[in-house]
């Protein structure tokens, strides 16, 4: 089946209207007609191949909401008409311990949904940038948000679950006192998620302009990193810090905020390394630097199940096929509260 | 009291005999005729100024080992005659979350064995080069290994448990593979313990010559750390790795070694920092890379009870209180299996 897409030919191009295959559903496969598709910032960095081995044309797209629209023979749990949705992952390798722990996402055979080997034309994945998908049942979430904020939900398959999966892993919840770096895409999922697991949520910025808007999406404190003072009266008191800055900065800064066993989680990798934590930080009170990479399947239906049933979604700006380009340049400089999400009605232009 | 110690007047001079005052032993207080003192790479690094606040006359030494000679009027635990032994700590707050959890080590008022501030003269703690000290019960340990062991005690008291608190609390035991970076001070005591709890013990060296050296310490494997293909065959394999190494190095050779949700440990402070380890390598598995510092109370008594119950003391040289500056030159090149120890009835010379 030949489906309208929006992608580039080579990583100096413009996206651009493109048409591409997809394979008829086999015997597990769902079939997806999709409505919306979030803009994460891989999506930029793989489109224009600033991390390496990009192949193309090269179709972004991992933030994937939609209808069933046909589903193959042996498919159990969905139907065509379920609202559904789709994130990161189309497939792994099912059997190892990774994948038998529903912790897909660090299985060594995790197929990313775009731009990963794959037996179907043209040999890689091509992502939620198109008009529709098809995905083995295994990697499908169903979506029981009303179907009014169906765009909104759309950032919960990579914002949304990059950052609920370290805060269930680190114990965010009530009597925790919980940091979030950075408010941007990840960073105010991550202050609503936190919030509405019951911890007390201090997020950090360093822009003095968005502390009014980090209160309204449920920080219970701003603390604004420039400030030495107010970094200060937060030293030793953290037990754990959600860090989404993917841009080289000081990690000491937030270790010292760590009480002892505090740990300071990275969801960014920086294109240049951070300067070098100082090991008497972690040594003085056994604090970790850890790293978590999105979330497994069964806990990324957790966090769709925990969102409908707590009002969260997404913050997001709908755009136009025809503006991708331009919301790129618009995400580089950090306009966009906080994320941008297509509406995949207007792909074929 | 007047004693006989040894120590410097400045960070330029070599150690010499001295006297020192001691208090008389308070309500709480033990006094230890001490028989065998341990020697630490930090003693080097204090009583040479490479640390930053030596006070100075400094006496070093925080892996004591000796007998009661007198207790105060409420000691509950500890009578003349008993064999016991001081580490690293002999005062802290006793009162913050830190102190009631038993983890002393971790208290902001920790007071350590020398160079902090004390009311006893002349203002800041003396360590265990020296023929008594009078410590607070509460930091004194009991000893339970024969005597004829005491001298190879004594580093337990800090090697011993900077690596036994790490192995504990990332639970090294049956079924898991632990590897411990460096062969020396401290991870002859990491292999030891490892081997002990039952773990799979994987010890790292730089150096061929040490191979042997490592499986009679109880490794089941030893890997040169510098050839390329013997490390590439334990890539993803590690549950933890306890890093003593204290020079700056790679540390991303090692995080590569670790599974899923593996922990790399710290426990020396580089004087310049690590290259700065790839975030990629914590994402991608859920990684994390940490620090420990020494251990609390109750769990170094925990240790010198499991180390008595398995036999286990440190490999020592015994040494004269008058080749205490030869010892530290060994030191610092390698030149000692594994510890150096000071026979205390030497230090009058």
């Amino acid at each position: 089946m030949l489906v309208q897409a929006y992608g580039a030919h080579a990583g100096d191009k413009p996206l651009e209207p493109m048409q591409i295959k997809r394979r008829a559903p086999a015997a597990h496969d769902v079939q997806i007609d999709i409505a919306f598709c979030g803009i994460c910032h891989s999506d930029l960095h793989q489109v224009r191949a600033e991390w390496a081995g990009t192949q193309f044309p090269c179709v972004p797209g991992h933030e994937i909401v939609g209808r069933v629209s046909a589903v193959g023979d042996h498919v159990k749990n969905y139907k065509v008409g379920d609202l559904v949705g789709v994130g990161c992952i189309v497939d792994s390798c099912q059997h190892c311990d990774d994948c038998e722990s529903g912790l897909e996402n660090y299985c060594d055979g995790m197929i990313g949904t775009y731009n990963f080997p794959t037996p179907d034309a043209p040999g890689w994945t091509l992502g939620g940038y198109s008009q529709n998908i098809v995905v083995h049942e295994r990697y499908v979430l169903r979506i029981r948000h009303p179907e009014a904020q169906l765009a909104a939900v759309a950032p919960l398959l990579c914002a949304g679950i990059t950052t609920y999966s370290p805060l269930r892993h680190w114990n965010a919840g009530p009597g925790k006192k919980v940091g979030v770096v950075g408010i941007g895409g990840l960073g105010h999922m991550g202050i609503k998620l936190a919030h509405a697991m019951g911890a007390h949520v201090v997020a950090f910025t360093t822009s003095e302009s968005k502390r009014e808007a980090a209160k309204a999406l449920g920080a219970d404190e701003v603390v604004v990193s420039r400030n030495a003072e107010e970094m200060a009266a937060h030293t030793k008191s953290f037990d754990f810090i959600l860090n989404t800055v993917a841009a080289p900065h000081d990690l000491d800064a937030f270790l010292v905020l760590l009480k002892r066993d505090g740990a300071l989680t990275l969801v960014g990798a920086p294109a240049s390394p951070h300067p070098s934590p100082n090991v008497f930080n972690l040594i003085t009170k056994r604090r970790t630097i850890a790293g978590s990479m999105i979330g497994g399947i069964p806990e990324t239906q957790e966090m769709l199940d925990f969102c409908a049933e707590h009002g969260i979604v997404s913050d997001i700006e709908l755009i136009r096929g025809d503006q991708i380009n331009e919301s790129y340049e618009r995400m580089l400089k950090g306009d966009v509260k906080y994320r941008f999400v297509i509406d995949n009605a207007t792909l074929a232009g």
